[in-house]
């Protein structure tokens, strides 16, 4: 896998200003279990003329991941435990959905009026666990979307099957909108990660004037899921996104490597 | 002010992939205090081949708008409180360097081995204050640069300088890199910004398959900061990057609106 340049693409200090585009890809189909996503992203992307090369990146939308890999459960099939009946009526939950979310974590952080914080299984801390029902067709009843069971392994999985039909090979993010503490609002994160580095240490580099830098690592892999969740919005439909022309730095780092040890964290 | 429409540039759900184009501005001599940003920032424009258009947004990195207003200072210049004296060691710092970070700061939530984590004067969360010494020329001596005052109003002055040259106006963001708690790396986020909704609000509205979206407001802010942010990076030099064809809300709503009020913070 050869580091995309954008140096390469003529821009010296004083030459033509260097550009990153995002390319949104549109019309999948609705995705059931099983389907070949890389298919799909493929035909989709042909379809808007599109076609994936060398040095892009794709970032894919956690939702449809899940969907392929049959991550949804039928609310209809979840017997609630005595504890998510007792917390769902505190967070004004459907009983079942608050099991689910027990199911998914591993800790439970904090109770908000309509959320609990949590700890995945994954590791990762956000709100219900990543459990969702939002972008879920409303004949599949009243169904909910779950995370993957390992990101990285889907990234792993979608990347191998897009280089098998393209020919190229592209790193993918998988990402999910997080809420965080101190700001409102949600932003795309990457939850799964392959063929990037994700976290771009700078430290013992210099800047531009000489300077050492001392702790600057760049959480690279999230500032793509966000960039991305420019695209996608939540009711656009947009599944999937290209970045072009980022100059990231090839590498099998899991987007596990974004998550930060729960003993050295000083707000969990 | 319009809304930039992706959909005007011709896509259809099958027609041709939208996009977005980010464009690194560089060549940006070095800010001298009270230097005419946005005169430098067309300039620099022009040389690159680029004009600003209808729909851009402008995302600047905070140095070279804390350089442009003064925000810098002379550690020389500083004699540090018995406070300052005690805690550098433990944070290995500088006393005057602890000393500046203090007076940007109404509250300190947390010191780490490196860093004091704080509330600055503007209700941010953040390292040090955000005050900092990379990317400040060597000539100077020891000098850090603290943020803008007011970083919302810095943005408005900025916009309303590149109207009156440019005839366009354009949505500015202020940018800086944060840490944040549960996750590793830097991200850039919005600490000023002026034109645009920061936080888009779905809450009401329908997904594409006709569910009520509840919890789903967007920190557009911090998703255009974060992108701009992979231009940025730290050692690269560009201090500004325009978004082309993102699809923003033109409001006068400031960053301050992204700071979660403390009472409502379960992580502070």
């Amino acid at each position: 896998m050869k580091k995309a340049s954008v140096a390469e693409r003529g821009s010296t200090a004083h030459g033509r200003s260097p550009e990153l585009r995002l390319i949104a890809l549109r019309g999948l189909p609705e995705v059931p279990r099983g389907a070949d996503l890389a298919g799909l992203l493929t035909v989709a992307a042909a379809r808007g003329g599109v076609r994936f090369e060398r040095g892009d990146v794709l970032v894919l939308a956690q939702k449809i991941v899940s969907k392929a890999e049959g991550r949804t459960v039928a609310l209809s099939s979840v017997r609630p435990s005595a504890l998510a009946r007792e917390w769902a009526p505190r967070l004004r939950q459907d009983p079942r959905l608050t099991e689910v979310v027990l199911r998914e974590s591993r800790r439970v952080l904090r109770m908000t009026e309509r959320a609990l914080i949590v700890e995945t299984r994954h590791g990762l801390v956000c709100a219900n666990a990543g459990v969702d029902r939002s972008n879920v067709p409303a004949r599949a009843g009243a169904r909910v979307t779950c995370l993957p069971i390992d990101p990285d392994a889907s990234a792993r999985r979608i990347a191998a099957a897009l280089e098998r039909r393209t020919g190229v090979a592209v790193p993918v993010i998988i990402s999910d909108t997080f809420g965080r503490p101190w700001r409102l609002g949600l932003v795309n994160v990457a939850i799964g990660a392959c063929g990037l580095r994700v976290l771009e240490d700078l430290r013992g580099s210099r800047d531009a004037h000489g300077h050492l830098l001392r702790a600057t690592i760049l959480a690279v892999g999230d500032e793509l899921a966000a960039a991305a969740g420019l695209m996608m919005g939540k009711k656009e439909a947009v599944p999937a996104v290209i970045i072009r022309g980022f100059q990231y730095r090839p590498a099998r780092e899991p987007a596990t490597s974004l998550l930060r040890p729960p003993a050295e964290d000083m707000f969990r």
